[in-house]
Formats: C-alpha cells, sequence, structure tokens
C-alpha cells in the first residue's frame, strides 16, 4: 500500500492536474482526519454509492463541485503549502457540497451557492484556525458547520433559495415515550452503520463499509473507534430513550463517530487513560445531539455536526497530558 | 479562626480523606469566590436547611454527590494541585448538582446524570480556563451554566431525562405593567436575602444569614459587597419596573451580588473608583438577567448565573486600572 | 483641507472643551472608519438631517447624548491617550444612542438608558478590542451590537422601558416570493442611497450625499467602496429574491456599505486580489443580512451591523496578505 502511495506521490509532483486531484481527494479523506488520497477515494465512492442509492446524485455531486471550487480558492489565496497538501482546505466545503445539495431544492442559483460555500468556507477555516490555534486546537469541521448555518438560515429570507428540506421551523416539541422503542439487534446494527454514513449526510448502511475500509487503509485505530463511537452513540441514545427512528436512521450517532476517532485516535494516543476519556466525550456527543436538536428547532436547520465540534473542543482545549 | 485553620490545614496534610474533604469543602466555598472550607462548610449547612425547608432534600444531596464526582475527576485527570487544593475543580460542579436536582424529576437517570454532569465540568473549567488565561481573566462560572445548559436542554430530545421543573417553552411575552407592583420595605429585605441565597438555585431568606457569615468568616468586603450587590440588584429590577414576583424571590438579584463581589472584592481592591465601576456593573447585571430571561424563553431552560458571568467578563477584559 | 484641519488641531491643544469636540466628532467618523472630525461634523449634520426629516429628532439627540457620555467614560477610565483622540471610544456609542432612540418610546427611563449605553459601550469596546488583539483584529462595531442587544431584549422584561418600535417576535416565516419584484432603475438608485444612509439607522436617500462627501474628505478610496458596496447589496439581494421593499429601505445594503470599505479601504490596501476579495465578502454580508434576519426573528431584536462584523472578522482572521 505504501508503495502505491510512494508511486502516486511521485505522479504527483510531476503533474500539477495530479497534484489538484491528490489535493482533492485528501480533503474528501480529512471529513475523517485521514490525510491519504486513497481514504478520500473510498470515500467519494461511499457518498456516491449512497447518493445515487437513494435517488439523489446531485449531492455527490454538490460535494464535488464544493471541494474543487475550495481546493482552486486555496491555491488563489496562497495558503500555506503543506496544509493545502495535507487536504486542510478541503474536508469542510466537501460537507459544505453535501449539506447544500441535501437541503436545498436543485437550481440555478443552488450551484452558484454551491461555489460560493465551497469557497467561502476556506476563508472560514482559515479564520477559526487561526483563533483556535492560540489553544493548539484544530478547527475541526466548524468551518463546515457555519458556512452551512449561515447559507442555510439565508434561505428563509430570500425567495431565490429553496431550502425546501430543511428541517421545519417550529418550537421545541418535548419527546414522546412512545417514540422510543426496546432496542432490537437488527436495529441496533443498523443504527451502527448508518452513523458512520450520516458523517457525510447520508443513510446508507451499506456504504459505512467503504467508510470503514477508507479509514482502515490509513489508519487501523481511526477504523475500530469509528465503530465503536457509533456503538456508543447509539447506545448511550437509546439508553437515554432518544426517538428510536432517529437512532437507527444514525442521526444520533454520528457526532460520536467523529468526537471518538478524533479523541481516541487522532489528537491522543491510545491508551487506557485515553480511551476512557474518549468514551465520555463520545457518550457526551451523543447527548449533546439531542440538545443541539431542541436548540435549533426555532430555526429550522440542521444540527450538522457541531456537537462533535463543541464536545472534542471541550475535551481538547485543557491541553491534558492523559498518555 | 485562623488557628483553627491552620491546624485544620495540618490535619489535612496528614490524611487523604480529610484533604479531600477540604478540597470538597473548598470547592463549595468558591461558589462565592471563598478558598476556605470554613466558608464551604457554612455554604453547605445554608444550602441544606434551605433544601430541607423547601421539602426537596435531593437538591442539596445532588450539589454533594456532583462536588465529589468532581473532586475525584480533577484526581483522575491531574490536573495542577494548587487550583484543586483551591477547590477551583468543585464548585461548578456543585453549581451543576444543584442546578440538575432542581429541575429535572428524581430518578435513577438523573442521579447517573448528576455524577456525569460533576465529572464533565471539570473538563468545561480547564476549557474555558485555558482560553479565557489568554486575557488574564477568570472561567467564573461559565463552566457551570455551559454544562448545565447543555444536559437540561438535552431533556427535550430523551424520554428517559425528565426536566419536569424546567421553564417552559413558550415565545417571547412582553412584561404585563400589571406585574409590576410599588416596592414594599418588607418585600424589598425579602428580595435581598433570597437574591443572596439564589445564588444557589434556593430561595430561602433564613438561609441568606449563614451565606453571609460563611462569606464574612473568610472576607468581610465580599460579606459587605454580597449584600449591597443584592441591594443594587433589587432596586434596579424594581426602578425598571420588572414583575414584583420575581424580585421578592431574588431571581433578579443573584446574578447583581456575584457581580458585586467579584467586582468590588475579589478582582479588584475597593476604592472610590472601584466601587463605582462595580456598582455600574452591579446594576448592569440586573439588567442583563432580564434580557437572558427574555433570550432563553424559546428554549425553557434557565438563565443560571449567564448574566453574571457575560457581565463580569465585560468588565474585567478591559484590564483597567482603576485603584 | 489639510490646512484647515491641522489650525484645528492646534486650537485644540490648547482648549479641553475644543478636544472633547474633535474627539466626539471624530467618534462619529469612525462610524465609517474615519478619523476625521469634518467627516463626524458631515455625517452629524447627514443624521440630523434624516432624523427631523423623519420626524424622530430625538433619535440624532440620542445619538448626541450617548456619544457624549462615552467620551466622559473613556476619559473617566483613563484609556490609552491615542485611541481616545482618535474617537474610538466613541462611534460604538454614537450608534448605541441611535439604537436606542429608535426602538424606543421616549421617556425618562429611555434617556437613562441612552446615558448608560453610552457609557456601557466604551467598557465592551475595550473588552473585544482585548479579545480580538490577540489576532490583529478591530473591534468593528461588535460593541455597538452587544451592547444594544443586550438593552434592548431586556426590554421585553421591564415595564418600565418600552421598545415599542422592536420588530416583532415570532416564529420565522419563509420570505413570500410576490415579495420579491423586478428591480426598477429608480429603486435601485433609491436602495443604494438608503443602504449608506442605513449604516447610522436611518432610511433617508438624500442624506446619503453627505455621508459620502463626510468619506470622500478624508478617504476618497472609502467614498468609492461604500457607493460600491451598497450597489454590490442591493445586486445581491435582490438577484436572491429578497423582499422588495427591505432593499429599497436599505435594509439588506448597509451591511455591505460598511464590509466594503472596511475590506476595501481601511484594513486591505486597495488592488486587484483585494477588490475581488472585498466584493465576495460584500455580497456574503448581504446574504447572512438574510440570515440574521430569520435567526433574530424569535427574539424580536434588529440584526444591527452584525452580518458586517462576523463576515469582517471572517475575512480578517485569516490574516492574508492579498497585496
Amino acid at each position: 500500500m505504501n508503495k502505491l502511495l510512494a508511486s502516486w506521490e511521485n505522479l504527483c509532483t510531476s503533474s500539477a492536474v495530479l497534484r489538484f486531484i491528490d489535493v482533492t481527494l485528501r480533503g474528501i479523506g480529512q471529513v475523517m482526519f485521514q490525510d491519504n488520497p486513497l481514504s478520500g477515494l473510498l470515500f467519494f465512492i461511499a457518498i456516491g454509492w449512497g447518493s445515487y442509492a437513494a435517488g439523489v446524485p446531485e449531492v455527490a455531486v454538490g460535494g464535488f463541485v464544493a471541494v474543487v471550487a475550495s481546493t482552486f480558492t486555496a491555491y488563489w489565496l496562497r495558503v500555506e503549502e503543506a496544509s493545502l497538501r495535507a487536504g486542510l482546505y478541503g474536508f469542510n466545503a466537501y460537507l459544505v457540497g453535501l449539506a447544500l445539495a441535501t437541503f436545498m431544492t436543485p437550481s440555478t442559483m443552488m450551484w452558484v451557492y454551491v461555489v460560493l460555500g465551497g469557497a467561502v468556507s476556506v476563508v472560514v477555516m482559515l479564520a477559526i484556525t487561526n483563533v483556535f490555534k492560540t489553544w493548539s486546537v484544530p478547527a475541526l469541521t466548524a468551518p463546515f458547520v457555519l458556512t452551512a448555518w449561515l447559507l442555510l438560515l439565508a434561505t428563509k429570507s430570500f425567495s431565490g433559495l429553496d431550502g425546501g428540506a430543511l428541517p421545519p421551523v417550529g418550537m421545541i416539541v418535548p419527546i414522546d415515550p412512545a417514540a422510543s422503542d426496546p432496542l432490537r439487534f437488527g436495529d441496533f446494527v443498523g443504527g451502527v452503520f448508518t452513523s458512520i454514513t450520516q458523517v457525510f449526510l447520508k443513510g446508507h448502511g451499506p456504504a459505512a463499509v467503504l467508510l470503514v475500509a477508507g479509514l482502515a487503509v490509513n489508519s487501523l485505530a481511526s477504523a475500530i473507534f469509528a465503530i465503536v463511537g457509533a456503538m456508543v452513540g447509539v447506545i448511550t441514545a437509546h439508553l437515554l430513550g432518544a426517538e428510536s427512528q432517529l437512532v437507527t436512521a444514525g442521526l444520533l450517532g454520528f457526532n460520536p463517530v467523529l468526537t471518538a476517532i478524533a479523541l481516541g485516535a487522532v489528537f491522543y494516543r491510545p491508551g487506557p487513560r485515553v480511551v476512557v476519556y474518549a468514551l465520555v466525550g463520545t457518550s457526551l456527543s451523543a447527548i449533546v445531539q439531542g440538545t443541539l436538536m431542541a436548540a435549533l428547532a426555532p430555526f429550522g436547520i440542521p444540527t450538522l455536526t457541531a456537537a462533535f465540534v463543541l464536545v472534542t473542543w471541550l475535551f481538547l482545549l485543557p491541553g491534558l497530558k492523559l498518555e
């Protein structure tokens, strides 16, 4: 595998087009923290598959267009080369593109919006990175969340932007206990799989296999923590009495997936104390996902990965030595 | 008094159990900025009394369980020893425990939640402290406010968590002028007393005597500014035409109490210009309490001490030399 | 012109009263980034004219009272002399005064509030400036936005404060496409003019001439970017299908005006890449104005210049070298 990647890297050195493709794929890989074009490729295929299966191929195209726009923007802004090459200016754009194409009705204006969103996400990434490096903490997917919230909420004020698939605006309604069923084994497995694909805003269980493979080719620990994170998320949400349908659709598990990878495998080196710390954070991010679903109800916008960002920031900012 | 505390400190040096108790009591004392186990003990008794008198002893127990959980967590995370011993990882937990037990209906899940809240408040304290030390400003009770908001708002999304005593969710309703009566002397005195006990989420006038005593044993200035803060809060709220019942219950005065102690006696040394500055901040925190009551109406969660945190941060961040 | 200003500066050196007037006028000039008493004077006359024409002279008086209160406060707090003389502690106060007098019904309490708001805005300016200098980014009008939001939202909780002219509290209602008409030339020109005067919360087209003159006497680039910003704002809002009445009243264009001046003429030196960057930011701030109008609907408070602050911060925080 390493040999293959080394030859690919050689090819990229000699071709600007291949380098552009490499940077774009790494950008997609960085959605789950993998600085590896093969991870990016597998994620890209997984999301293409999930979008196609759901009858919304424009979602995968939206992600692609936005990430390409972000790569151009990053070059134009002459950002620092090493970060650019590692795909750090692409992952937020990819998610912005997926989100805009998921929650908006396709139109010319939507595509303009996707390009704008991809480009602006680079500026927002630079801004948030600059602020948080003060405490040696990364921006995570905060640029995606902020950019997408700004653009999606604006659809309510402009008749040329149709956010037809956004959650309804309304007052917070406490959960109906009847919506919370006992967890069956099949639902549990399904919930774990869709929790992994919902990281990319898709509830398509089978594609999770490709995503886990994309993690494993670069970092076995990341693959394991992704699965454990999904399980912890599903179990926490279920124990607390979440709506069963949400759990099974993976909507309470994708933030825990990201939190588990980040705290367990990326920003700390795995070890007994790190595992405990990561599991508490992972479980908390399932709870905070519930918090944010309530908090955003009056605004009619999705929570995206805000719970992951908030909890992971809180768990990284102390700068603890846990190893 | 100093001799008594010195012998106690000697005892703590020789016993891990006594040290644990000392740290826990200092944690309770730090709710009002007092690094003194005797202050903590008096506060603890006051809140126990107030809870018992109101028929909700579980509130006092909730605070106790959470602060103990936080002390264990702080040791496990190997935080810096001096801060730990000063009780700086306990006061937010104590308030989180009181808040969860006040606004939730008791159940096994609530107790799990209280332990989780106490533990997580330590991480949040470390995070916020690390951010704000950039500007030499303390975290205040922001970790309490953030942790409690996250956990309380999540109750709306999970049927296993019953936030039965939370404020109702609803649109902001402008105050009815009829709810604002002329202030009678008895109500004024009552409002001042309950403003002090509401710092610990309890509206029990007599317990205020113990709280003021707990302040006075460590810092006479703190005791005086607490009383002045309560008076300024009650007067400001009343002059602006707040609902009389809220004023008398101390719900518009507890933030001013904390702001007055912080600005008047803790973070600046008392002096003529400091007094003016502190009084303006104190009065403003009564207004901002009104702001936050409106801001949170759509979410159905309490304001807690957010007004104090916000105003005190704004008045400390300039780093002025007022003495 | 320079000679005139030099003689005026000489006069100010010899008279504390003239210095006070100079600082106050520069404070008004700084609303649009101009450290020039003549700019301030022209802005002051423009707003007086606009207020008088609209039958609300108290608005202009409110701004004046608040900026005077802020100058006194800044002296009392012994802030750094150079910033004070440049009017940096006045512009937020002036806007706070205009906003309070615009959205509240006049009463004794309102005037107390205007003085308080002017004074507090100095503390908030110092606080936000101190935080953002960590990343070499200015506070912009964030102190105005925060102070005015805190004070205006509080009116809902106090019967003695009458926020009678605040936007209604309500759920977000998606825009009715019928409210979006094709743009006629006259409306376009009107929208550009009122976009410039709405920076000072006034929709009075003719006064825009005085404002542009006030810019031009100190910085021709600022005058040009103000007009371009207004045009970009009006065009962006219209293309996206905003409510025509809002566009014509300048309510979607004043944030772009400020963003264009800030990014195009003040914080970067004009050049081809800067112009592209500034125009994207300007257009985005029209979109974000739509976002914030939706976000604040449940709270019934105006967006003020929050869109400008947010977008300009995001576009300055990267610290890019674009020249």
